[in-house]
């Protein structure tokens, strides 16, 4: 019996596709190029990933009756992961269920009260007309009526050049736009319903934003883009570099990450949303380099022994300063660094996470281009950073790519290898999870061996599957494995892991893996004791937690100990954006948290080489 | 017995000029284009025109002996309106004695202590190297230091980009620019000494300003210009409904002030002197016209009844916002306005003569084309403004100018007519003073009836002497009075008082007669009961009180109780400059001064349309 064809529509997103029988509605949105979070990688234990299916729904799976309610299944909420397409249908993917959208799955961590308070508010004013007995300033009449909400506001002059005429012409009936105790904008009429916010993760490799609607606290879109700095330079160092040794070098790459943001803004807002001008905050988090990249202030200290930055709080400037295109009074605030390459997206992991509220002792690592990592409880928190280069984000990886259709993201030994495509379809690439996935295997049936080496020939053990010795070919006359043959639609090139792919995955992982040994060290734990690890940034959403602990990314402590936290870096953007206090709670974090300097520590790069090889199973720790 | 011409030096200017023996040394001063200050008018009454003649200097004269003490007077120092030219002399003038100088004058009213705290500092700063123990960022190494003294200092993104360079550059070894909280901005190496300040009082007619060290709060050079709007208009209302009516009107007028106070920041630093990036900081007084013009607010409200400003608390810009070429970072305090037309510049007043601090009741007026008056003691303050139109100042009459030289300021009657001229020699035209002291003497005579009618032919009484009578001849058919006749190196051109000149005055006189009827009133107090007038402004320095209240511009009060302060508004605006906490006392006058509108009042109409005709000394009041 051939399997059929169905059409499943997604909603909001109005988009279709026709998949086979039998599908699951996660890969059905992958599909439609729409990423679900999916924390437990699928396995349907964590109950993430949850959709509406409209109408006449199929009946709710095993792992979907232990998750979700009664009045839940009734109201068609299903696990996308464990759903399986058996006709036509319409889906709703929540906004908590998007893969960007972990922000609100992260919050459900926070058992602390959380404020929606946003910095920014509109307040509609009927204003008193002045009169012989009211002889009020225009300024004075718009603040003494905000003073009685207990806000001492103030405008800057450009805003005064518009007051008395706005005033006149809207009759006297305008709505202010107050950031902080400053009012940035003011408008004629009630727009008090339209209050927009962007928060911003500045990444090294990727860039990603969320459009929220300050009024309520809700996200209404999220985009994403490469990182264009990469063009000159794919890790911090490269770009500082770029920065110091070209003439403009710094204003190049200022100009390039602003361009990015001024894509993804207008990717946000639509081209039937709302006008970017109604956006009237804006918050960013990044590594310390992105940070002065994206104000256009040297970064060269950084780099450099001792490492110092130029800044550390943090900072408000206009948008409109740097040319991020939104409303002309819109403010920017950058969350604060700690010190050296430990930037503000960490500040705001640690406060995503609420690490400082345990008891238990967890580690939370950010994995990106830069490695950073956290430790502590309520009492202690400690920090530092590694540069594990791009290698997890695709780069320097041969056929690498980033975690979009067409990737490999998983990889199996059956007989011989198999793998998982983004999207189904034919594998183009590969991507950090995909790599990490090969190597693990490949270690596992001996075809690698500790020290990274791919072996050939009369090396390879006999315990390896024939069909998986056959994979093994020669590239520029090194060693290769062929992962997935193609067909003739790409050229029939096959997807391979390079020896040198192997190398610098290595080199990652002994990065990340030397500074989680150092910090542990320092703050005087052993990894086994951890209570909790947290996998933050895409890249940790994704990893099969036994192929990192295989080839040694992470210890081996019990996977139920690891969590995926997703982009916490965004989710600690946008709560500076929807909430005021936690500004001030990034500035304690930044204040407080003891920063390790792994660069000059004997012990780090003692670890660093020891963690070059995989762990071998044959050896006892 | 011929009389010789003796050469007199004047310093620190360095002008020399040769004068008739027996030449007063004010005199002289004043055709080397010096006016000193001379608040009794040279009568040798106040003893403030203070200068030192050095070497051999002659004998004091009595009312030296009367003003000097023994050492002052061996020091060399002599009354300058006294003292007569009998040889060659080099004469200092000290910065008190200058007419700008007044400031200083003024302050000696001050009986409480004066602060000299400015609120823009310079710190030397030799910083701590970063190393490995010490991983600070820049910035938080400089603003820990400031810290040091109290002042959580922050800066601003633009100076954050300079920051790293300049730090290493200058060996860690530089100096901060600290204005309030922000530090605007980072010099290599230790520029301490060097901070200056420039006060600025933008009157409708005329600009002034002074240029101070703040370090030492000591005036270093003054400077003045006509108020270049004046060729939109020569008052607020002119101005304003130029802003309204033509394209870029607005935007015209702003300009060309802009224009004047670079203008005077290039004069008041002059060739050789401090370079105008070493201004940090202005501060502004004006009318609230000219405070709207000068931030390019539109004014239009102010001119329409209910006569509302569009703002009136104090505010801070940068200066190069508006193209003032000083340093890039200095900010620039603007004075708070009170209501309607009163403005920074009454607030100055205010502030600078400490109405506020008496137990008797003070009327102050700043007489100028706007004419405020502000009446009151510790417990109550009253202001109101007029329009006076810029008669006072020399415009709309014929041959009116401004105070300099070879403007007729005084006149009197013995046989015929005699003027005095500013800096001797021949007479080219009349000031506000001049004017006031014509059309009194000549109310004296009868030439002028209580009407204001100059009479011509039978209607002149018989007791007007015979020179003075016919000195009236007749323009465009209406009468005039010749009061200088004039020798043929100016044309043969004599200076006439014209009868549309007497008229000007008498429009001018009204407003603020009526003014002062309405406030006292207003105040409930009658004006012979005040303890104290205050004339304020450069006019309010020169008449002679006799002929104010001949002509009712003052009412009949001891002259013993009106004072001359000077251009009490730039004293106020400098005070701001160099002491901080005069600003929060600038607000506190701002909002609780009572502001008494005059535009709609009948008592105020009813006054005017009285004061209109000039007191007769027939009836009894």
């Amino acid at each position: 019996m051939t399997k059929k064809n169905y059409r499943v529509t997604f909603q909001p997103e109005g988009r279709e596709v026709l998949v086979l029988e039998g599908t699951a509605i996660v890969e059905a949105a992958g599909q439609a190029g729409i990423t679900l979070n999916t924390p437990c990688g699928g396995q349907g234990t964590c109950g993430k990933c949850r959709v509406i299916v409209h109408g006449d729904a199929p009946a709710p799976c095993v792992a979907g009756k232990k998750h979700l309610q009664a009045d839940e299944i009734s109201r068609g909420i299903r696990l996308a992961c464990q759903m399986r397409v058996d006709r036509d249908m319409t889906v709703s993917i929540p906004a908590e269920t998007h893969f960007f959208e972990q922000v609100i799955l992260t919050e459900g961590r926070d058992d602390l009260p959380h404020h929606h308070e946003p910095n920014l508010i509109k307040r509609f004013m009927e204003l008193a007309r002045p009169d012989e007995n009211d002889l009020k300033s225009d300024v004075d009449r718009v603040v003494d009526l905000i003073a009685e909400t207990g806000v001492e506001a103030w405008m800057d002059v450009p805003l005064m050049r518009e007051l008395p005429v706005l005033m006149r012409e809207s009759d006297f009936s305008l709505t202010a736009v107050i950031d902080g105790d400053e009012v940035v904008a003011l408008e004629a009429g009630d727009t008090s319903h339209s209050v927009l916010g962007v928060a911003l993760d500045i990444g090294s490799t990727t860039i990603a934003g969320v459009l929220v609607d300050l009024t309520t606290g809700e996200s209404m879109a999220m985009a994403g883009r490469t990182n264009p700095q990469i063009k000159y330079g794919d890790d911090v160092v490269g770009r500082i570099k770029f920065a110091g040794e070209n003439t403009d070098g710094l204003k190049k790459l200022q100009r390039c990450v602003i361009d990015a943001v001024n894509e993804i803004v207008v990717e946000l807002t639509g081209s039937k949303g709302p006008e970017p001008q109604h956006i009237y905050e804006l918050t960013a988090v990044g590594n310390t380099t992105m940070s002065h990249l994206l104000l256009g202030v040297p970064p060269q200290s950084i780099a450099q022994a001792p490492y110092v930055s130029v800044f550390r709080k943090g900072t408000d400037l206009k948008a409109h300063s740097l040319g991020i295109e939104v409303n002309h009074n819109a403010n920017l605030h950058l969350l604060p660094n700690v010190a050296g390459f430990v930037g503000s997206d960490t500040v705001a992991v640690a406060m995503a996470s609420r690490i400082d509220q345990e008891e238990g002792i967890t580690l939370a690592i950010d994995i990106g281009t830069n490695g950073e990592l956290i430790i502590g409880n309520k009492d202690r928190l400690m920090v530092c950073s590694c540069a594990a280069g791009p290698a997890f984000e695709g780069a320097r990886i041969r056929q690498g790519m980033s975690a979009a259709n067409g990737a490999v993201n998983k990889v199996v030994i059956n007989e011989g290898i198999e793998v998982g495509v983004i999207g189904g379809g034919d594998a183009r690439g590969i991507c950090g999870s995909g790599l990490l996935d090969a190597v693990a295997v490949l270690l596992d049936t001996g075809l690698i061996d500790p020290t990274g080496r791919i072996l050939t020939g009369s090396k390879i053990p006999d315990n390896v599957p024939e069909k998986v010795a056959s994979a093994v070919t020669e590239l520029d006359g090194r060693p290769a494995v062929v992962l997935a043959e193609n067909n003739e639609n790409h050229g029939g090139a096959p997807v391979l892991l390079t020896q040198k792919d192997v190398r610098e995955l290595q080199l990652a992982k002994a990065a990340i893996a030397a500074a989680f040994t150092t910090l542990t060290g320092v703050f005087g734990i052993k990894p086994e004791k951890l209570d909790l690890v947290l996998l933050a940034g895409g890249f940790g959403n994704f990893i099969r937690r036994s192929s990192a602990k295989r080839i040694g990314l992470l210890p081996n402590i019990p996977s139920k100990k690891i969590e995926s936290i997703g982009n916490a870096a965004l989710v600690g953007a946008r709560r500076a954006l929807t909430c005021r206090c936690c500004r001030e709670q990034a500035q304690l974090f930044s204040d407080n948290m003891e920063y390790v300097e792994l660069a000059g520590r004997q012990d780090f790069q003692q670890y660093y080489m020891e963690e070059m090889t995989f762990p071998d199973p044959n050896e006892s720790e």
